[in-house]
């Protein structure tokens, strides 16, 4: 079967001080972006994007064979705004912490108009109430990012999970 | 339960270019100190800290209730000293081996008189001789800097840990 | 029994702003090679060093003692790619994902002619199909890095793992 070329490996395009300025900014951009969900402020999350995006959780080989399914699929903030409100009012009290490790941020490519294409490695721990921490998940985040007002936001982030054994609960956003 | 507004998300108030200059003055500080403890060199983990300084770990359920209590306090450089001390002669060959991963650090805030207010993820690896690297605990630093003599100390360091289970042995320092 | 000082803490002997930025170029080299790697594409993976290069995957226990052993030695790129090779053509299909979290990386020591002496914990991941995501392996990278063309490349790498039991399986690189 083919693979597609999105989720493998792509080298940078960027000259290397292009690539390490914009690496920090998108390092600080997760980074608060991790810190709110793992507040479990899950209505703060739709902020972190304009309001044309795209956002998936997909498992590894769907992503590779092109398959466009997936875990979980919104397109619009719309949609990520209707799915934190559901989240948080399913659960008034957090029966787990998460928490999320980001590490190997890459920045790939920047268009003319300042598209940025990047990636990261993330692990998600939980911790269940009275528990152990454990892995949820690991995998990559394929992202696009875009400026708005000199910041940035995800247009797209394409969340691509290598643990194939998603335990069988409400998805929360990673 | 009111909870204490330290231990959620905070966002940082700095610049975006002082804010990535610190952090990476502090992930340098966090590697160092991080080097140290896996090194087993337990003796000179308190050379990290002011002598005024205050180092507590305790579980996320505690840190967001406000709740003073924690598995681990000491007041002063001089507690930790003694601490390092008594940990060091307690066992001459380590039985395990630790390794820190530092993620996710964020500089939150800067006083005047030039304190820093930063958060960071850690997870926290052990490695029990002839067995699997494990997960010993996941969580967050909550700290305090000052500067002295150009380089950063810690004034204050919570380690907050989402693992409720922590095996009950004679705790290091995180 | 003496300990090989080469694998203890080794404090940075590197002005700050020097130690920074050699750190930001060596996480942009480990990225890309993490990034080949976990892409499963190990006939790539030799192009990240000098034709001259020693590369060793040891336990901890080992690396300390000084001994020689190891579970993989290869000198000179031609043995890296003897073992890619063969390692490419055992498995047509990965039975297994592999991800990299890459932290605490610190510049260590930089000489006249350029060589530069660093370290970096790993975190390895590995995914079976249909399985959950378990740690295999974690540890330190400790590394000669020298300049080619203006670009970082491994004059030699030193995988130290903490993890005594590793999956008795074929050994891809790390």
């Amino acid at each position: 079967m083919k693979t597609d070329p999105s989720y493998t490996f792509r080298p940078s395009e960027l000259e290397p001080a292009r690539a390490t300025a914009l690496r920090h900014e998108i390092e600080a951009f997760n980074d608060e972006y991790c810190a709110v969900l793992d507040a479990n402020l899950v209505e703060d999350w739709p902020r972190f994007f304009v309001a044309d995006c795209v956002y998936r959780i997909t498992a590894r080989e769907n992503a590779e064979l092109g398959l466009p399914v997936g875990l979980v699929y919104a397109e619009g903030r719309g949609m990520l705004e209707d799915r934190a409100v559901a989240i948080s009012r399913t659960q008034m009290f957090a029966p787990r912490y998460t928490l999320h490790m980001i590490s190997n941020t890459r920045a790939l490519r920047e268009s003319a108009d300042g598209e940025i294409a990047a990636e990261a490695n993330f692990l998600l721990l939980q911790t269940l109430v009275e528990g152990a921490t454990s892995i949820h998940m690991a995998g990559k985040f394929h992202d696009r990012f875009v400026r708005v007002d000199g910041r940035l936001l995800l247009k797209e982030r394409q969340v691509v999970y290598d643990t194939t054994l998603i335990a069988n609960d409400l998805v929360y956003p990673v």
